[in-house]
């Protein structure tokens, strides 16, 4: 089996201080480190869970990743990894988002430690203002025909107009390196808009959050991705745009006490709407091309 | 003009150390004293920006109480007081409920000593966990004939389960003070479900909550009221339900910045999920019912 490292990982844990990092394989899987201090044990708890749940219709199991088992790594240290379809797998050259929902990364069940260390970090980042926060993101540059990605470090100080302006990067065709420019938006119809984009599966995610009381996602990511290929040969309409939802080292069973994910369904309406005014947008600024042509 | 106190306030501030509580008179209005600490002036900010915003839709204006200026009243040491209308003025055997709503009731602007102490109540309460709290309620008692209020101190200590009972006992004909006795729910069907029943009006609320960015309702109640009167003369379906959404010295604008107010929007959809609830086991039950009929 040969594995390497992925090469788009835009957030989460990298190989460090000896720790392996994420691997994947080329047949479409992808291997993830359980996490330290039971993380690890409580991401491989809800893949079982999740992955045996019957009462999660099959519309909603697509926004996850399959789960293939766990399976011990050689080469690794032999360490257990949670072996995962690799999302990234039939993109050739994907721009992709990692967006933290909620207005709380934090849980009432958690360590006082890990509480204060998240109200930190939700407080400094748009997590508590807007909702979610923007973990990382990686965008091919059509001008300079290479991936552009943001320091985390830049990323972590950004506020709400700071989401908004990369929320147009994302899908911009300008050169995204330059501050002053502004983002274009040329293919925001084509990945937020039209029946099978992004804004259409994040409102379908959204009537399930309104009902399911299964699972407390704390801590995930919506992932977002799109292929350039496509776009580069002209054919704007193949981006294959995509929602997973992905980090499930802090979901919480709801207990059958019946109460829905609000923390996230909260999180995940105003992000809809972030989404929703860059459409908008788009549509103005055509009507009004489309009005000064003579 | 001849002022009283209110016969069926639930929560909020009263007549306490010399302070001013609330007054209603007899034509239908209701002067609240001007809370201190800059709330006050924060409230009236907030009824005068909303009653000359013209980009609030009529079907959801009907959700907030009229607001009728401000005014020095005599006897009540000349302190000024909004005034306001008084919502339970057209009901004569109210059951009313007061719900603060938000899964935090702290907002980054406020001072860190107030941000500690909503912590505590939030975790305290039901407020983390489920979104919202119930902060006091007063129910028609059928059975006794008379009105039931359970101590403010009972009801601070509630969980989910706690909060699940209050909401049947609101609607229920059984007598109330018997925490063993088994809610009814008689009345859900008429107060909670209908073309004009409390759900209904929560999802019109809901509707425009997904898109609003005027306000950032921090610290708010949603006020639910039904009348008793017609529900003892036989007629059920005449209880009138309605949703008023209450207190608003915590109202921030949002500044332009395009943000929904997500904190109170998600608390919003997890009530809505809990009232949805007791309409769907009324159904059950109902349908059971039917079929050990013989």
């Amino acid at each position: 089996m040969h594995l390497k490292t992925p090469e788009h990982q835009v957030a989460g844990h990298i190989a460090k201080d000896g720790k392996p990092g994420p691997l994947v394989d080329d047949k479409g899987r992808f291997f993830k480190p359980l996490q330290g201090e039971s993380r690890g044990d409580n991401e491989v708890k809800f893949y079982e869970s999740f992955s045996s749940n019957t009462e999660v219709p099959d519309h909603i199991r697509r926004y996850f990743p399959v789960y293939h088992g766990t399976q011990a790594v050689e080469g690794s240290d032999g360490a257990s990894m949670i072996v995962l379809e690799n999302l990234l797998f039939k993109y050739s050259k994907p721009s992709v988002m990692d967006v933290k929902m909620g207005s709380r990364t934090w849980y009432p069940e958690a360590s006082e430690e890990y509480i204060q260390k998240c109200l930190r970090k939700d407080a400094a980042s748009t997590t508590v203002s807007s909702g979610f926060r923007i973990s990382g993101f990686e965008v091919y540059d059509h001008k300079e025909l290479s991936f552009w990605k943001p320091d985390r470090k830049l990323l972590n100080g950004i506020k709400v107009d700071g989401v908004r302006l990369a929320l147009r990067k994302f899908v911009s065709s300008n050169t995204l390196s330059e501050t002053s420019s502004k983002s274009d938006s040329a293919f925001a119809s084509s990945v937020y808009g039209g029946s099978n984009g992004i804004l259409a599966q994040l409102l379908e995610l959204k009537t399930w959050f309104e009902s399911q009381t299964f699972y407390h996602f704390n801590s995930c990511s919506i992932l977002m991705v799109y292929e350039n290929d496509s776009i580069l040969e002209g054919n704007v309409d193949d981006a294959r745009p995509q929602v997973k939802l992905v980090d499930f080292a802090h979901v919480l069973d709801s207990d059958g006490n019946g109460v829905i994910d609000h923390n996230f369904l909260g999180g995940l309406c105003s992000f809809i709407n972030f989404i929703r005014d860059i459409l908008q947008s788009q549509d103005e600024s055509s009507a009004e091309n489309l009005h000064s042509s003579p």
